[in-house]
This record gives C-alpha cells, structure tokens and sequence, in this order.
C-alpha cells in the first residue's frame, strides 16, 4: 500500500535529494536538469521512462533541448509517498 | 538556410496538419496526443526524438503519462519553418 509522506518526512527526504524543492501550492516535489545537449537530455529520458514503467510510477516533465523539468507527485495518496522519493533518487544518482 | 514561413504558408500548412493549431501570443504550433498508457507516449516520443535529432530540429514537449503536448517552433527564425511543417507531419503520421 502507498502511504502518503508527513511534511516531517518530505523535509527529511530533501534534505538528501540535492536541487529537489516542493511546488508552491501543491504536494509534489521538482527539479531542473540541465544536459550537454538533446542527445544527451533524452538518454536521461530513456533511463527514468525505463526505471519509471518497472516502478508504475510516471514522472510529469517538460523537455526542451538540453533542459528538463521534471515534477513527481502521486496521485493515489493525492501527495508525496516513498515512490517520488525513489525515484527522485535515481534519477539524481543517473544524471551524476 | 532555414526560411521563417509567411502567415498565409503556416495557414496552408496547418490544413494538412490534423490536430496542430497556432499558439497564442507566440509564432508556434502545438498538439495534445493522447496515447493507450505510459509505454505508448514514450514509444511515440522516441520515434520523435531520434527524428528530430537527425534534423537537429527539436521539439518542445510535456508528457504526464499518456498524455503528451507539443510545441513547435524554429528559434533561427524566430517563428515557424518547413522543418516545424516537416516534424508535425511526421507526428502525424507515426501517430496514426
């Protein structure tokens, strides 16, 4: 079962999800990732899109060029829960 | 060279093109796709993105599952070109 973060634990996760804030007015957390280029911004795309299918859990994100604005929220507990944490995580540990 | 389409060749254009409209308060055209789920959307934007890379034409783009929302437009020009006319047609027809 999917539980919803308590705003104590949503801090606590950003605290180790470096350049990962909350979205004013709503319970969803977002970044800005910035790539040599569109080759390589969609690879990332291609990585996530693969971790995000095996998980069930599907990233919002706007892409233009080399730039990628990625939001991650679930809708199921209508808030945060450990899969935005995981997956926050990945992709902070792919794009190295 | 990359040529900026008059108002009346984007007017042409946009007939052919199903589904793409003009862009408010911006020389630009958009399309909302709807696809089965998350697996179809980024299977139709692979397609995309490996088209658009051998253009080195690139396309603005938001998906959230299996929804997905493009815009188009050419910077060289500051408006719209054939490779925007080129790309859209190209969505359509993979699309299907």
């Amino acid at each position: 079962m999917t539980v919803r973060l308590s705003a104590k634990e949503i801090e606590d996760a950003l605290l180790k999800l470096d350049g990962w804030v909350t979205v004013d007015g709503r319970e969803a957390i977002q970044k800005s990732f910035k790539f040599a280029n569109f080759n390589q911004a969609f690879a990332f795309m291609t990585r996530v899109a693969l971790k995000a299918e095996k998980m069930d859990h599907h990233p919002e994100w706007f892409n233009v060029y080399n730039r990628l604005e990625v939001t991650l929220a679930t809708h199921d507990v209508n808030g945060l829960s450990s899969k935005d944490v995981e997956l926050a995580t990945f992709m902070n540990k792919i794009a190295g």
